[in-house]
């Protein structure tokens, strides 16, 4: 539970140690993002998994003891330990991406205006192989009919064992199709502390917000979570709303999250480097060259299935070789739930001032050009165009 | 089946009458726009709906001599007559909006360069309530275990009568939530000739093009429909692709639709008129004003949730009000199926050379500012912000 600073011990205190090359936004609570040499693998090592905490780490003690209580709609609970939800569920392994919401917020400040919060660059994102549960089979133990369900009930909420909370609509917690996750282990490995250790959900497609950590509570309900992370942060509005006049309830709660994509690594290749590569096989470039690496990603479980690169601030454009994921990652994926990695070789001559990325998802949506019109003061959702001085390659 | 002119009498010949507000952009196949004067309206009158023929109207006869057959995955096959499907199933009422890949097809060419296809502005959208039975009940009648179907079947193919098909994936035909339907009535009448009398697919959320109308077939299969319009005409490449260098097989064919928006109107309105309006009651404007109306629509049943208008070419944002559905609009909708109407008063004093509008869906997916770096050969899905100049308002 919350606890008033000064009247007890720092609540910080036990909070875990972190890898060093995250690179620290805030530190109590923690926030740190993945650094871009770490963003050009498919799954993200769970060390080198941003982290996005709203308050401190709860020290939950053993997992053993621990506790999920499913509320339903008629006020009666039900408790599962995690040895329960382990014993007697199906397990699932569900490959995803998390973003949070403030991704690339510093892109929109700086191409825009000032925005509210942490001034996040390209690595408020990161992927794992999530292991656990489908909420759905735990509802349907609990007591929840999925073919009829009760239609007063709309939202699932949750809440974690540090006083965060959030919902998704309830359709989406049931959906065959889903893969909403009760998750106790990541990469294989136990979950982090940092990252809800011993249980959090995983929302797959929507934004990271959702997916609590160091869950303790799901009560099914009527109404969206009263938490201000569901009523005000995780919402945008329209480029001319401010603080001083926004009217909270004019925007629904961010779930599903826009396309986005970024550029995380500018190498220049000499020609003779470049012709044994694969690169060289799919572009037949000799001369010397830039390689760009990247990711894209969309929400709502929409695969990417174009992503478009200009080397001279717009005016021309090629496509990027998406990348198969790796081989040794198994998963029962239901959607595109995971980020696409990409690159690119561009011969020097076509370079001109900057390079930009857009990417296009299956319903061929895609990403604005700027951000002014997009912009919104909480700097939420910044999907603009990402840019890049050429002048900023590094020598191979 | 189609018929080499000149061999046969002309296939044409039977096309019914259509109303004479339609703005034909081409005859022979009938390809014709609702005109902006009849956008305005949340349901389009049947006979104001635009029409898409590929080909010509087949002349089905009867609608008592129509025969649906269902194809299996292991061949067999199963007939249904429109009256079957009448008798046998559970009737809906869906509204939804139906859009043509090429909509604002006109501003993509004018925005950048020419585009191959008919040259339609905003009026390639229209919606209507359709009635019918839900594709998924037919199938599961026919023999199809909607819970553990056949692994082999990915997609449902969609055959008419006129030889035109295509496909949409298994998964949207069975889906819950889906609302594809066998159609046979629209807007409470008997389906017109140029909408697929007497019997048509609706899949909403799609673009309109896998809406197959004068079905004659429905094949589940483990591959997509091999028709040109499902392996070459809808489908979007990326700015650098022309028609000499194209990979067909690179892009998927279009399913769900992006973000779209018009301005349909633009109405001069003097101060002492708008003040006993409901737009005074909303914006609080006495001045001279002008008042914008419009549609916004996103594929996928995702919600619109916004749309942002601009008075002076995306200088600066107004939020325009959403208009409620008809009351008198009665549906089994499972998502937002339908666009959504919007209006705006702006003072006269804010106008500068063009209004903007660009819609925002609850994915927070939005619309690109310009068509250059989203231009395609084929001139598919056009949705940069729709662009009207502040001279054409008309004189209330
Ligand atoms: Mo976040
Ligand atoms: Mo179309």
């Amino acid at each position: 539970g919350k606890a008033p600073a000064g009247l007890v011990d720092d609540p910080f205190k036990s909070d875990p140690e972190r890898d060093s090359s995250l690179m620290v936004r805030s530190s109590r609570p923690c926030n740190a993002e993945t650094p871009a040499s770490e963003l050009g693998t498919f799954i993200t090592p769970a060390e080198k998994f941003y982290v996005r905490n709203h308050l401190w780490v709860p020290d939950v003690g053993d997992a053993e003891d621990h506790r999920l209580t499913i509320e339903l709609i008629d006020g009666e609970e039900v408790t599962y330990s995690v040895a329960d939800l382990r014993k007697n569920f199906r397990e699932y392994n569900i490959t995803a991406t998390l973003q949070c919401s403030g991704n690339r917020r510093a892109h929109m400040t700086a191409g825009s205006r000032p925005t509210n919060g942490l001034q996040w660059q390209i690595g408020a994102i990161s992927t794992a192989t999530w292991t656990g549960v489908r909420l759905r089979d735990v509802l349907a133990h609990a007591g929840v009919d999925l073919n009829e369900p009760d239609e007063d009930i709309k939202h699932a909420q949750f809440v974690g064992a540090e006083a965060y909370g959030a919902s998704i609509s309830f359709d989406k917690a049931i959906d065959r199709h889903g893969d909403v996750m009760l998750v106790y282990a990541m990469n294989g490995q136990a979950l982090p502390r940092d990252h809800g250790y011993p249980l959090r959900v995983l929302v797959p497609g929507h934004v990271a917000a959702r997916s609590v950590k160091w869950l303790n509570k799901v009560i099914l309900s009527g109404d969206e979570s009263t938490s201000q992370w569901q009523k005000r942060d995780y919402k945008c509005f329209g480029p001319n709303v401010a603080s001083h006049n926004v009217n909270w309830d004019d925007a629904p709660a961010i779930q599903e999250t826009p396309v986005q994509s970024a550029i995380t690594g500018v190498r220049q290749v000499k020609g003779d480097r470049l012709r044994d590569s694969d690169l060289a096989r799919v572009y037949g470039l000799e001369e010397e060259s830039v390689v760009l690496e990247g990711y894209a990603f969309a929400g709502g479980g929409r695969e990417i299935i174009r992503v478009d690169v200009s080397p001279d601030n717009g005016k021309t454009w090629w496509q990027a070789q998406l990348l198969p994921h790796d081989k040794d990652v198994h998963d029962d994926n239901q959607k595109a739930w995971a980020w696409k990695q990409w690159r690119l070789a561009l011969p020097t001559h076509a370079l001109h001032e900057h390079f930009c990325v857009k990417a296009v998802d299956e319903s061929y949506n895609s990403q604005p050009e700027q951000f002014d019109a997009f912009y919104n003061f909480r700097g939420n959702l910044a999907n603009g165009w990402h840019r890049v001085p050429v002048s900023s390659r590094s020598k191979d």
